[in-house]
Parts: structure tokens; sequence; C-alpha cells
């Protein structure tokens, strides 16, 4: 049986298990990750944490998501906000040298999507795109069995295609960005601004007043909608995948808005690709079991 | 040294060759298809030019590159117009049959574009998209070596994509979709409708007369670099190239658009992602050479 290590490693905790080509976690270790405290004590706590895995070094490869997009071909990020000083560190080539296995990173979206194309909701299909909704927008483009990263690690940054050429510019995102329209945070700031007689804590509330009829959430929601939809064309048109798969906060509300969606969609691609499956990620630690599978899934 | 067997099948002539695994042409034999008479006789026309290849017995798999969208795991076309009755006929399955070696097929853009990526202006590169703007827009996603081309055979089909919600509805596309908005057929429309006093036969004079300082004129223009640089952006931010390899008639006037457009461009993608590159395609017979290709991408 072939095993990898896999590393989720984030700006507040840090995860290092030990999975199989199938996906199934054998073994795994969670601390703090000591992100804000710079690359030397960072690293040497997740060199610490592999080897008190049990029998770490039967592992064939080493796979580690970060917070942030990467030069995946030299195995550095490119931006970091989230941990400290890791902007062009060596972090794949430390590891690789500790190890004496070969090391591939890639962000946390991207591998959260191999997880579940290759052991997930996707298994088997060669192209999927995974897509997460909740205070921002992610995706992901697995073909071939591979995350599409991309030149500088943007391969899959959909948060920032514009849907609504007249929208407000708000953040370093395009003006009628997707994610500045129709994440879980722009329908919340959405009805803020115009509903005044009830309390929006979340997403959730404004597709429920939707539903019990009120005029402005009805109104948002159905932007939303639509704006989702455009982004889901745009996605299929570049790279017509199988299955859209879906993660994120605003699929608990998936049933007042998913359905309308897709009927959406299918007005807005040629007749062939309305077969295009919307399914719910599936896998509860996709973090670092798609970890796992980057070297996986570069055939080590 | 492996060779394969490239066959560009086209509505009026298909061109077969023999090709190395470098892009090298050894021998090209050109004929009509035959292609409104059915598969029977184009099939049978096929298989003779295959024969006349000097040792074609020695080529290690076939690739045919055909007019319309492809289910490429079944090896078959999905829609076809200009090749009558081949929707949904076996084609790869007949020429594995008859040569007894893996054919792969998929549509001519894919197909150019695969060249392109491998033996063309993207060799080495992890992931290119190949844009071919003329009286249509077409494209092609290769990554990782191998042609992303999607459920239906529809990746790639950019034409679709939606740049301006207030376009007219013109066809089967979407309302605004940018082949209605900036292809050399949408220019020269556009230019017909408010150039009364000049000639108008291709898009080439509408840049000209935009040159000239023709105010109708420049306005298309400006609309078109504007509706191309957010089609770029949608294809960058789904799958972040390295390059994109431009080809097409429009390509003929590219100094006169397209530095504005790679500007515009910068403007509506991440900061990193500026360092995309814009070049031409390289290749004479992207056709036969990229449909040779088609069997190496898989391993053959």
């Amino acid at each position: 049986m072939k095993t990898y290590i896999g590393i989720d490693l984030g700006g507040t905790n840090v995860r290092v298990a030990k999975v199989t080509s199938d996906g199934i976690v054998l073994a795994q270790e969670k601390a703090p990750s000591y992100g804000l405290e710079g690359p030397e004590k960072v690293m040497k706590n997740i060199k610490k944490l592999v080897k008190k895995i049990p029998n770490y070094q039967e592992c064939l490869g080493i796979g580690i998501g970060v917070p942030g997009p990467c030069d995946t071909v030299n195995g550095k990020m490119v931006m970091s906000t989230n941990l400290k000083d890791f902007a062009n560190y060596p972090l794949a080539a430390e590891l690789t040298e500790e190890f004496k296995i070969p090391t591939y990173i890639d962000n946390d979206a991207n591998v959260a999507g191999l997880a579940e194309a290759l052991v997930g909701a996707g298994k088997g299909l060669p192209v999927v795109y995974y897509v997460t909704i909740s205070t921002g927008i992610g995706g992901a483009l697995i073909a071939n069995g591979q995350v599409v990263s991309g030149h500088n690690g943007f391969a899959g940054e959909i948060a920032n295609l514009i849907v609504d050429k007249n929208g407000e510019k708000l953040n370093h995102l395009n003006a009628g960005a997707v994610e500045n329209e129709a994440s879980g945070t722009a329908i919340v700031r959405k009805a803020k601004n115009v509903i005044k007689d009830h309390e929006i804590k979340h997403a959730g509330n404004v597709f429920e007043l939707a539903e019990q009829g009120n005029e402005d959430a009805k109104a948002i929601v159905e932007k939303v909608i639509d704006d989702l939809a455009l982004m889901f064309s745009m996605i299929a048109h570049v790279s017509d995948p199988w299955m859209f798969i879906l993660g994120g906060g605003l699929m608990k509300s998936k049933e007042k808005f998913l359905p309308q969606v897709e009927e959406r969609f299918k007005e807005l691609v040629h007749v062939p690709m309305r077969n295009t499956l919307f399914v719910d990620a599936k896998l509860e630690e996709p973090g670092v079991i798609g970890a796992a599978m980057l070297p996986v899934s570069k055939g080590v």
C-alpha cells in the first residue's frame, strides 16, 4: 500500500497526516502552526509533527496545502498574508531535503479540489471544477488527474470574474467581480443596505426572508442567482467540466438558490453542456487528503 | 524515432501526414474529404490516404482533428455540420480496427492548440490557452501536455462568453457573447451599421479607419479592445495560462489593437498575472501536426 504525507498548513493550525493513495487517513497530528512567527519556527514544528507519524519513513512523497497562491513549479508561495515571510520561501525544497522524498505545494482551494476530484465526489472524472462559496468565492480546475494551478497559481481565482460591469469597485477585486456580487459577504452587505427591519447575521437570513416574500430580499436573491449562473457558464465555456463540485457555507442554503442557478446556467450554455452536474463536496477533511494527493497526482 | 499519423479532416479537404513526436512532418497526402457524402466514403478515402504514406505501419498511433465538438472519451463527434452523418459515428474505433493502433479524436481548434503547446509557441510550458479570432472566436486549453477537451468537447468554446450583457441576441450564442461583439464578423457588422461613406470589406478596414481618426471606427475599436481584454481576463481567472497563443485572421491587424488589449487585460487581473504572455501562433500546419500530437499527449 502506497502512503503519502499530507500537510494542511493554515495561519493558525497545521495538520499532518499519513494518507493512502485512495485517500484513507491512517494517522494524523494537529497543532498550532505559529504562522505569524516566521518560517524557521513553522518549518521546525512541521518536521517534528511529520516525525510523530508512525512509520513516516515509508511514505513516498509529501504534499502541502497553503493559504495563498503558489509557484507550484518551484515549490514556493507567491504571496502570503496569513503565513509571515513565506512569500518566495523555499518551502517544498526544505521538506524534500529533510525527508529525501519529493514535495509538492499548492493553495488550499486547489488541494481541496484535487481531493474531491481524485477520491471524493468527482472520482474517475477527467475534468472537474471545484467551487467554494462562503465569505469569499474560490475554485480549482482539476484535469486529467492533476490540478491546473496555472502560471502564478491563480487558476481558480474565479472570485475576480466580472459578472456585472455596473457593479461597485469595493476592494482589490474588479468592479462587479462575482465575489463582491454573490458571496456570503456580498449578500449580507447588500441586504443590510436595504433591509432595516430585520437583523441580517448571515446570508441564510436573506434567503429565508426572500422565501417569506420580502421583496428586497427576493430582488437580492434573484440577482445572486443570475450572477452565479453567469460565473458557472464562464467556467464551463473555458473548461467544460463533467461536474461542478460545490463547497462552502452558502451551500447550507442551497435548496433556496441552487436549483434556480442550474436552470439559469442551462440557458447560458450550448445545449449538450446542459448535462453538467452540480454536486456537493463530500470529503470531511479535504485539506490533508488533498495535500497527500499532490504527489499521487504527479505519479509519485 | 517515434512517428504518428495525423489526420486533419475538414468538410472540403483532408490531409494525412506522418509526423515525428517533435512535430516534424515526414510525409503528407492531401485530397478532397467528400464531407457531404457520408461516413462510408469519407472513411474509405482516409484509409486509402494513410496507406499511401511510406512505411505507415511504423506509426504508433493516430490522431484526427475534426470540425466540431467531440466526445473524446468515446472517439466520436458530438455534433457535425460540415461532415454529414458524423455525429455519433464511431470514427476513432473504425481507424483503430483498421490499423490496429490507438486512435484519438478532437476538434480542430483543440488540435491546433495542442500543436502550438507541444511543439510550437508554447513548447515546454505547463498551461497555455490557444485563442483564434477570425470570422469566429475559438479556443483550446492545454494543461500538463494534454488538451482539456471537457465533458462535451466544449472546453475552449469561448465564443459564447458574455462580455456585454446589453449586447444583441443575434444567433445561437448568448446575447453579448464575445464572438458577436469582437470577432472579425462582428467588427464588420458593427461598422456597416454606422459607417456609410467607406466600403467595409473586412475588419482590417475598420482598424485602418480608426487609425485615420474616423470617430465611428474608433468607437468600435475601443469597444472591441475592452471586450477582448475582458474575455482574456475570464480565461485567465479560470485557468491562469503561462501564455495566450494567438491565431486567426484578426491577428493581421494586431499592432492596431493587441497592445491595447494587453494593457487593459493587466488592469483586469491580479498583479502577478500581468506576466501572462500574448504570443503569435507559429506553426504553418497546426492541423496535421496537432492531430499527430493527440496520441503523443496520451503517452502512446
